[in-house]
């Protein structure tokens, strides 16, 4: 760690029993609680959105994922439904009682974001888009921050650093694995981020199990793992048809496999006396 | 390379004398020239740019680099002198021939750069800035494209489709090192991306070796290495008190050494037969 | 995976129910146990070699881990106390129960550790060391398999294949973290690499959560993780005054943190129903 | 570098005007030098290494590589023509004046090639096989010594440190890629471990743009950019029909093409004033 050390920054830990939690209503995100975000990597028709929605609340889940927005290596790769996406965020709220969390890629998307969901996420690409950064801390609305998949711990914790500077300390670091020379797995998970994640920040810190490992086979033992390392709570991708998802889908649980998933970590996490 | 063959991607050569070559004002960018730009990683005061850029033409350079708006790992750090710099701009347009060019970090400052500066750079933290990618596109404007420190080379070249798919062709590839094990140099200079981007695109590819390197004591090798792989250009820190630099002092070059450096290469592209 | 697949190599799964199980005396390693063996990094005298081994036996392990010859980066480095080794390896055997593992450094010391040890460890540096590889396959005593640290799966899995073509299957494979960019942690702990081996291989695979973490701090949740991932097993580096060991000290737990990780561990594998 | 400053090794340099040279015959190798090295990836039968040595004679290299024992990731693939490759070395010495290096996987073969070969390499998967090194240390024959793919330059300084400490000093350092996230090349060739390495050393130090970049396309500007960067010389893998070789043939230069980068590389070398 390269921090001057002079600086008091905001999200490195001042004493070992500081924890932040984040209250949404009657979710808690943080130390005690364990969280799982889950969903489509992309909402892609009402159908398939409120679907979803309702197998993920049925297997005990609180908060919804799913990007409209979305950034592509390709730009001739699907890009998100973009704002009509919306009506499915209505929709979903009235059906169920679920959080909703999405991406945003840019400020110019704030404002209409900012009025239909609960949680904003900066994806991992993002992580060093500080200009960004800056802009959703102003909100105060929670953020999900994902480390870039090239970026050090350090390099990491000063991104929130930005977000927290802006007076917003609702934020839920995400691991989400890091670009290594291993391809047989799309990303590594660096599982050892989580307590030493915990060790350096009060912070929350989750971990997204399917872009980690790239893989639906290796997502519940990535899970487990995630939960025995001491992890706050878990992003994982679901779609009612994963072969036929526009983006993602190899990696993407079926929903009988996630309601499954569930149930299991909720006896984990019973065995590590964390609310679920 | 997993990019979709039945794509007729623009990026990529069609055949193999293509070469796209720009034209600003009398300066050539592109196959069969050699074009360095150089200057100080971030613009602090008049006498420093003035400085800078008296000593950056008379060694033979064309184009001056210089930052007003930095990205940086911890907000702590300078960030930039921000709009005021843009006098600095003015100055040394009135003093000398030289072309500027400039980071830019978000459209918001579009307007203003494109009003003062002849070329635009997306630095590496923003090559997956997707939206600024097609706003940068939409200008028209030269930019420079630095490769993400962990980005693959096909992710590199689909980049700059962003920006071509916007009617923009004025681009040039930076190729500024990649994020590896190694720690002794900052990044390790990817050598091999030049030949093999010469070979996948059209596009014109410079190399950056002070950040590649990190360290002005390799700059003067990286930069032979880069000329002799046949890269079309460098663009090279330099600074009038390196070690009282704001950022990057390390690996910038004092105004002599980039001066005889600038012989040097001089000498080199002419055994190669370029125009410098 | 790039294995030729007209090959039928012996390290592949052909079955989903497969399971190499490894009896050494009422010790087994595979599928529904889970075995932890412990120890110093390097055996030093024999009071640590006797208090160390003490410890690990009433702790609950059943094997002793403890090299008397030491790979080392630098030759200025305590290089293992060597044949005199041996010594210590005797008094473990009078005083305990206990299996005794060690490194094994060049085929010149087979016949020396054949006699006084059960297991012999191929280290990271070696896994590639295809003559080395081919001496222990002979000698049909059971390996441990180290993966080196910059060995992709499919590498790893070839080099037990030597082992198995002299016809020694009582291999055990040994996730101990990769090098990455992160420099935080020693190494990275590639915890995906535990489904994805079980699920290519019908060999036993464990977690050294002591080299892929680098501090001892890490290594609780690094085991947890590891247990919950499916590993089939741990190895751990313990020390009585780990601030006085010769070599990796940093990492080695103290006698009474492995006392109470094996407490832990003993629930946790009652809970995911492992013979431990 | 974390060596322990205290040590006064024999790798590092002492003085910056301090340049070992190697003497070998009529060759020299080391500062204000670039010889190359060029030959099969593997010696297969008598006519390849024959045709192969003149071909490379009449070129202008001094050299011949050429590997009878191969270390290879599958046990399954060709492991090299062994013992009987010894009459293909004699062939060679009768019709050449040729020079021969050869690679020693294990001290066993030490007596049968240190009678037949002049020159021994040590792979890069041997780098860390630290007991080798200290059997050839102790040959006093010259040695070339590869960088593991994933050693940092400290750990590859420190392994020459070893045949060091034997009295040998006759040793040259080949840069060969390391291993990175990018899969486009087969390696990264790592450029700035030439002025790197010459700085912190007096050993001489060459580039093998054959391994690095992994594509016979890019042999030429990887090898022009060694020499551009300060190589001391090359060692490039040459085929008289690569397309049929038994190992790396997609990175081996057909014999007209070594022929012609040789004559690029004479003027090359004559514009740096280096004796070729």
């Amino acid at each position: 760690m390269t921090t001057d050390k002079t600086i008091n920054t905001k999200v490195h830990r001042t004493s070992p029993d500081r924890h932040t939690i984040l209250h949404l209503n009657n979710v808690l995100i943080g130390e005690g609680n364990f969280t799982v975000f889950a969903g489509p990597c992309a909402m892609e028709d009402a159908e398939q959105a409120i679907q979803t929605a309702l197998a993920v609340e049925k297997a005990g889940a609180k908060i919804m994922r799913g990007s409209i927005f979305k950034p592509r290596t390709s730009p001739y790769s699907f890009q998100g439904i973009g704002p009509e996406g919306i009506e499915f965020f209505k929709i979903i709220k009235q059906e169920t009682n679920l959080l909703i969390e999405t991406e945003i890629l840019a400020p110019a998307h704030l404002d209409l974001l900012a009025e239909h969901v609960d949680i904003l996420r900066i994806g991992s690409r993002n992580m060093d888009n500080f200009n960004l950064l800056i802009e959703v801390g102003k909100t105060g609305m929670p953020i999900i921050l994902k480390r870039n998949m090239s970026a050090t711990l350090e390099e990491f914790l000063l991104a929130a650093e930005y977000i927290l500077l802006e007076g917003n300390d609702k934020i839920i670091l995400c691991e989400r694995g890091i670009r290594t020379f291993e391809t047989y797995t799309r990303n590594t998970l660096d599982i050892t981020a989580v307590p030493a994640v915990k060790e350096l920040s009060h912070l929350p810190i989750i971990v997204d199990p399917s872009h980690s490992t790239g893989n639906r086979k290796w997502v519940s033992s990535a899970s487990k793992a995630a939960l025995a390392a001491g992890a706050d709570g878990l992003i994982i991708e679901v779609h009612p048809s994963p072969e036929k998802a526009l983006c993602d889908g190899h990696q993407s649980l079926h929903l009988h496999e996630f309601e499954k998933l569930m149930g299991e970590l909720q006896d984990l996490a019973g065995f590590f006396k964390k609310k679920m």
